[in-house]
This record gives structure tokens, C-alpha cells and sequence, in this order.
């Protein structure tokens, strides 16, 4: 018995400069609910996917936020780091599955514009490894500064390869909704945008942002009940070293590796079967080096083929159509969310513009740090 | 099919000046796997609850960092306040019950030391709403003396009833290993004791607290092998108004109410099968209330049961054998963990000079912020 999503919701990404953590956590959910037609009453257990609210906006007990402002007895709250949403929902199916909710609400929650872009650099970087990592004053682009040298050292991946992530997820952005950069980018300005850590410059990187996402889940047999719905065919969760001077190879997510194989085997497919994904692209080498990992392309291809148009909306395998973390803003626990969110529209054929061909199944991958942890869920009619 | 605990294992609660996350989440586990005689392989699942960690230790990323330190690829974070042991417990058994998790490890870790008490007592307090309560300077102390004041109006509460909670604990305290605050308090210490808030003083306050509690948990058929083990008969979540002034009585914890209704329910079972109770006495007003809200008392008797022995470990109903909060310490998270691992203990008999006699159900109810939100976890042979 699998889990369902039948209905989903949620804010723009943006600067809420007028919203909280309450308005965006309401604002989301009421959608969620208009979309699968359901009442808050109908909902017997709320989830909460929050990163950074006890240290950003002095809140260390969002579930309790979320009870309250939705009058929803049960409720707990999901952490993951920036996987934190992909996490949750891997938790609500659990409880569809063991019989302990009907209908469950999962909401991702992240309101980083209460903080200076400095402070939030640093507070970032705790979902790295303390005592090794953030400590010593690395940030999270500054350890993936190193992992993007690296593969360019190892494989050849160009700057003009980084670019082209940042290009076609700005691109398909412009017609997503959510979208907070919803503007093209061309090769020129990426190479004029300010560095940031060399060689990752501003437009090879994700912005943090204000984002809430809500879902509607179910189990298989009350979905059939609605309209627009999807399953989680499969869920699977990894591990690496936390830090990135352990790894063998910092050029691997490992924990990616892991999760997809669990989620492929899960789902009983195969990496072929996949229609299309939403990937972790919080700097570009982060959707280079996922698609190596979860096998789309052999490793080391991942810039190449990229390039190659083969990640294009009619591409061989359309990589992050929603226009990813890049063109969405990176609010970090609703992100997981989100690409659950794209996965709904697609395989539902209702994105639109930015519309995959007749997907059959849509792979998400969310991560953590710089890949302590990967969340990889696969989605189906 | 109900989930079971096979082993326990548990730093002692106190100031780990010489130990981080790593070393006291690998202890705990190491631990409890070996209380259940299985080995760290066997382990497919890993639920983490911490609440404080970004805040006080910097760590905003705690299951990437239990994967890393114990090799666990499946691993998942869970908050909700000082509530999330009890809450990881829940999940877990979701996860276990769903047939995701055959044997899966639970971790309740707090470092409260790693700051003084004063900042403490700020970063606590954002475990209350933060909008109206935290940010003006309300504390979790002066929140609790709020309610103490008007139970003691309403009800005749005393400063001695209040007393007869810490004596009580810090007795039963003595006897329990992981206990921080193994002494016995007379009424004149807790009279001579620092006012930390009128009528709230400091021998009426659970401390912070270092400490890390793990479970390993299985599902009914697998735990049949196991010597030792107790069940998760059922769990109950609840919720109220998150701040104080907005309940329409603030001497009731309706999250309380709510909780033990749907835990009882769940188990099959009525209150008057309670063998015996381990309760949130962050303060000890918060015992006097939880025993009224889940009825082992009637509304207003709170104190007057416990001052007349009731609660005794060999009166009526023993509430806190293990010392509750305020003999063992409060460190967060690990809280409700421990409060399951005083059932396991008492359950099987092997509670040593602090041992209930025959009990058949324990019920252990664990808070977060000033009755936010409630869990409550019942558990049998």
C-alpha cells in the first residue's frame, strides 16, 4: 500500500517582508486543502518540515505553530537539514502506510529574509559538520568551491558547463509561478556576476529565500476518490561522511548513490524508467554531480551533458523543469517540498508551459549540507 | 501490530564538559545495542530527537551527524520542542509498523552545558511562541509561575504541595543511575532556594541538562527473540493554544487532555490500568497539572494527592519513579526517551530499589513549552 498526494499548495518564493512564519504556514496549507477539495477538518496529522527557525526567527517549536494556527491536534516537526521536506513526506507516508493517518498535511517552511545574507552564510553553514567544518569558518559555498575544483580538475568540467545549469533552470523558472527568478540569464552575465568562491560565482548559486509548500497525502484507496493525485512509488534515504575532507571522493555524493538505488528498488523500477527529475541544485556542480550519481549520465559526463541539451524540457531526461533551487530561490525546507510539488503538476500534465512529455515517473533529490544526507522520492500516477 | 522496545541504553544526565554530540550519542546507542544483544548491522533505521542543537551547539544537521558517527544510512531528525523524544518514539513505531524499519534506533540527545544558564534560559523560551511570549521577554519560569499563581487562586495549590513534587522526585531520584541530582531536598532547602520566579524557586525547576537516551525498537514478531522488551500499547499527540494567554484556562493543559484521551484510546485501555506514570515536571506545577489532566486526579486535587503520598512509588499511582525532570535533569530531547526507558526498566522488573510493584501498563507523558503541544506514549509487557 502506497502513500498518495492529492492536493498541493503553496506561497511564491520571494522576500515576505509582510508575512511570518504563521501567515506563510496558513497561506499554503488553505491551498493545499482548495486543491484536493478537502476541509481542515478532514486532516488528522500535520507534519512540518523547518531547518533554520529556531536560529533565524527564534522559533524552536513549529509544530506547535502550525497546531495552532490550523487547530490541528497531531502534529510533529521534521528536520534534515535543507532535505528536511523530503524527509517529511517520507514520514507522512509511514503513517499513512501504518494505518495512523487518513489525511495527513506536510508543510515545508523557511523564512530566511529575517537575517542579513551574512549571518544566514554562517548560519547555513550548521547543516555542515560542526566541529570540523563550520567552525574553521567554511561555508557551504566555499565547500562546494572545493568539490566544483575538484571535478574540473578530475573530469574537465568547464565554467561554460556551470553555466548551462544556471541557464536552463533560469529558463524554465521564467514560467513557474512559485518561481522567484523568474528571469532568463545569458553566458555573459553569469561570467559578471560577483564571485562568491572561486569559481562559483552568484549565478551558479541558489538564493536563500521565503518559501512555504504544503501537501495533501493519503493512502491508495481513499486517492481514488480524487481528481489529481500521485503516488510515492518509492522513497530512499543516504548517508555520507558528514564532512567533506573524509569522503574518498568529494567529486560523489554517496549518500545519493545510496538513496537512489533504495528509491529505484523501492518503487520496483529502474533509473531508465524515470520521466524526468527535480534535483538538488543548490550551487550548479550540485546538479552536475546528482545526475552523475543517481546514473543519468556516467560520472565526470555531468557537465557534458548538460551542455548538450540532453537536461532540456525535451531533452533526453528533462532535469529540473520547475527551474530547480536556482530559479526557485532555496527556502530550505520547503524545497523538498516543492519538487514534490512539480512532480504533482507534471505527472498530472498540468505545468503548463514548462509541461515534460507524457511523464510516467518523476524522481526528486533533495540534500542536506554538502551531501551528509540525500532524500531521493520517486513519484507516479 | 505494535512496535516493541528490545534494549535501552543512556548517558548519565549531568555537565559533559569532556564529551560533544558524537561521543554521547555513540555511548547511548552503543548502549542500547548491547542491552539488546544485536549489532549496529542489524540497524536499518535511525530516528534522532534534538531540539536545541543549532542553537546552543552550532549542529543544525543532527542525523547527518548520528549517520556519520554510527554508519547508518537511513536516518531522520525529529523536533517538536522538549517534546521530540517522545515524538521520535512515535515515528519510529509509524515506520516499523508501515514494514519501512525491521529494527530501528532511537536517539534523544541535548548538550545544554555548552553555554551559560542565563543564555539558557533565553534560547529555552523559543520553545514558546515567539511572537507574543518570547519575544518580550517571557521566560519558560515566568510563563509556569503565571500558571502556578492561578492555580494556586483558583485551587488552594500550596508552596508546600508544591514542595511534596521535588521531595518526591529527588527521592526516587537517589536510587536511579542516569539521575543528575541523586540528593534528597527537605521542605526547608526548597523554602531557603533561590526565587526564579515568584512562586516558582529553584528546587521547584527540572535543570538543563546534558544527556543522551536511545532505544532500539522492532516490530511485534521480531521482539518475540528478544528477553527483555515492552510495547508500545499506543500513542497519543495533542495540542493547545501555544501561548499562555490565549487559553481559555491556563491551569489546563488541554494538550495534555487530548493526548492521554487518544493514547488510551489507542492502547484500549482506561486510565485506572495505569500501573504507573512518568510525567513533564519541567516545574513542578507541571506535575500537579499533568496528574488532574489525565485523571489520575480530579481538576484542583493535584497537589493535595501528591502531598498525601498518592504519588508515592508505593501509593496509589507512582508518578516519576525515575526522579521525573527535576531529580534527573532535563535535557530536552532525551527527555522522553528516558522517560520510555524508565518503563522498559520498571516493566521488566529490573527498576532495582525504585521498582513499582507489578506493573501492567506505563503511561509517559512528555510536553513541550508550557503545554504547547503532548505526547503521550503508553506502554505493557
Amino acid at each position: 500500500m502506497k502513500a498518495n498526494i492529492i492536493g498541493v499548495g503553496s506561497t511564491t518564493f520571494s522576500e515576505h517582508w509582510h508575512y511570518g512564519l504563521r501567515e506563510m504556514i496558513s497561506y499554503a496549507s488553505l491551498n493545499a486543502l482548495k486543491s484536493a477539495n478537502i476541509e481542515l477538518k478532514d486532516v488528522d496529522s500535520l507534519f512540518v518540515a523547518n531547518c533554520l527557525g529556531s536560529t533565524i526567527n527564534g522559533q524552536n517549536n513549529i509544530n506547535a505553530i502550525c497546531s495552532d494556527e490550523l487547530a490541528i491536534q497531531n502534529s510533529v516537526a521534521i528536520g534534515g537539514g535543507d532535505a528536511a521536506g523530503a524527509y517529511a513526506i517520507a514520514q507522512a507516508a509511514n503513517s499513512i502506510m501504518a494505518g495512523q493517518s487518513k489525511i495527513a498535511l506536510v508543510i515545508g517552511v523557511e523564512k530566511m529574509s529575517d537575517m542579513p545574507i551574512t549571518d544566514i552564510t554562517q548560519i547555513a553553514s550548521e547543516v555542515t559538520e560542526q566541529e570540523y567544518e563550520a567552525s574553521t569558518g567554511a561555508t557551504l559555498a566555499s565547500l562546494y568551491a572545493m568539490i566544483t575544483l575538484k571535478h574540473m580538475k578530475l573530469y574537465g568540467t568547464t565554467d561554460k558547463q556551470l553555466g548551462s545549469v544556471s541557464i536552463k533552470n533560469h529558463s524554465n523558472a521564467v514560467e513557474n509561478e512559485i518561481a522567484q527568478f523568474r528571469f532568463k540569464v545569458m553566458m555573459e552575465d553569469i561570467a559578471k556576476s560577483p564571485m562568491i568562491a572561486d569559481p562559483i560565482r552568484l549565478l551558479h548559486s541558489a538564493a536563500p529565500s521565503d518559501g512555504c509548500c504544503a501537501l495533501i497525502m493519503c493512502n491508495e484507496g481513499s486517492a481514488k476518490e480524487y481528481k489529481d493525485k500521485i503516488q510515492l512509488a518509492g522513497t530512499g534515504i543516504g548517508a555520507d561522511f558528514m564532512a567533506v575532507h573524509e569522503r574518498e571522493d568529494i567529486t560523489t555524493f554517496n549518500s545519493v548513490r545510496s538513496a537512489s538505488k533504495s528509491a529505484l528498488a523501492n518503487a520496483g523500477i529502474k533509473v531508465e524508467d524515470i520521466s524526468f527529475a527535480e534535483v538538488h541544485d543548490s550551487f550548479s556542480i550540485g546538479e552536475i554531480i546528482s545526475i552523475e550519481d543517481i546514473s543519468f549520465t556516467k560520472k565526470g559526463n555531468g557537465g557534458k551533458f548538460i551542455e548538450e541539451g540532453n537536461a532540456e524540457l525535451d531533452g533526453k531526461i528533462p532535469i529540473n523543469p520547475s527551474g530547480g533551487l536556482k530559479g526557485c530561490g532555496h527556502p530550505f525546507a520547503a524545497t523538498g517540498i516543492r519538487q514534490a510539488i512539480e512532480a504533482f503538476y507534471q505527472l498530472n500534465n498540468k505545468a503548463g508551459k514548462r509541461q515534460v512529455k507524457n511523464p510516467k515517473y518523476a524522481l526528486t533529490e533533495n540534500i542536506s549540507g554538502t551531501g551528509a544526507t540525500a532524500v531521493v522520492n520517486i513519484y507516479s500516477l
